[in-house]
């Protein structure tokens, strides 16, 4: 898990702030945004009001950071592959399968991140302007699928629909493991990866007129998880 | 709309609780359910706080009634289609795309069945038993589908995965609406229906083995709606 860590660690090296991340994300989603407190974020982590308080100013500032964060942690890791080589359906299954396993094994912050929990709970005046901003993370990354996923219909390989709606289940399909799924102690890694490639491949599926294609067969999505 | 109207008068004709709900529902989606109160309910309705209190003793007794109302509109129109005629093709695309239909057309009730919007913050006393009542009804609809799904995968018609963990993304793909759609006043009911029928065109050709199978061409959701 050397990626995982690194999600945990920003470039400044700065491990605190990312465990008060981390413990953040893990009650609110556990309580809520309303019943979360800097208090017992201090607690989960055994430390002192004060070493929270240091970094953040507020809940709604530490909010806002894990959402940041995990918007940041599938950008690094997705970004590249769709700014890679190969053609819209390798680099669209190799896209999915990343997002899908970083939000399995990340879960905490990743489902803050993807539901934007209870954002209306914030209230209108110090969060709107920061609101915004991680919206528009949100937005430019579903754009950046939404991109992909037009060169795949232009190419043929995908159902003659506008890319843009067509994302919506695509993101549905893989975004809907924060509700339904749990972190289990003792699942592991592979069952875990097979969950992920099952709801890339059924994604993948959604999309293209003919999962029997030549282009499909040869993807290593399907290639090895022929489902 | 006819099926629609049928949605808020329950059988004894009791149209007054039905838009207390449909009301409460609504300041749920919008404001969250700490922020909801009996009287913001009262005020959306132009009603006195004792017309609420005379249906209902609390705002959790509201939050109930607006999940079971919303699961039992689910299943009096999805369940006769699950236990019809038809293959598990047909069955399942009729259901899928009747579901959609009742998510888009009724999202507040529908969001806040379907996400079981921020249970924690009802506390465990009180709610616990409701609670499972109501999780219960929504495992039980899951249910039904993932049966639908196995027989599809005995048919060879669906991928060879787990009938439970296909029915996953699968909703996935069709709930998730209740994250990303808005209900927009000068859209027209074709519009939204057009929607409904790629949501759920999607989640079925991510469980098809050949959406080019002559078994999916003849389905009324793929021949009407290829794409």
């Amino acid at each position: 898990m050397a990626s995982a860590q690194q999600a945990v660690v920003d470039p400044g090296g700065n491990e605190s702030r990312n465990e008060i991340l981390q413990a953040a994300a893990e009650l609110f989603m556990e309580l809520g945004y309303a019943a979360t407190s800097i208090d017992a974020v201090a607690q989960r982590l055994g430390a002192t009001k004060g070493r929270i308080y240091h970094h953040y100013r507020s809940k709604a500032d530490l909010f806002f950071d894990v959402q940041i964060a995990a918007m940041n942690r599938l950008n690094e890791q997705v970004e590249p592959i769709a700014r890679g080589a190969g053609d819209p359906l390798e680099r669209l299954s190799a896209m999915a399968l990343r997002h899908t396993q970083i939000l399995l094994t990340e879960l905490p912050m990743q489902k803050v991140a993807v539901q934007g929990l209870e954002r209306h709970l914030l209230g209108a005046s110090s969060g709107a302007k920061r609101l915004r901003s991680v919206v528009k993370m949100r937005d430019d990354y579903e754009q950046m699928f939404v991109e992909v996923i037009d060169d795949g219909v232009r190419a043929g390989l995908f159902v003659d629909q506008p890319a843009k709606l067509i994302t919506k289940p695509f993101f549905g399909a893989l975004n809907w493991a924060t509700v339904w799924y749990s972190q289990r102690r003792l699942q592991s890694a592979e069952a875990v990866d097979d969950i992920a490639h099952a709801l890339a491949a059924f994604a993948l599926r959604g999309l293209l007129k003919d999962p029997n294609h030549e282009a499909a067969r040869k993807t290593a999505l399907f290639r090895d998880h022929l489902g």
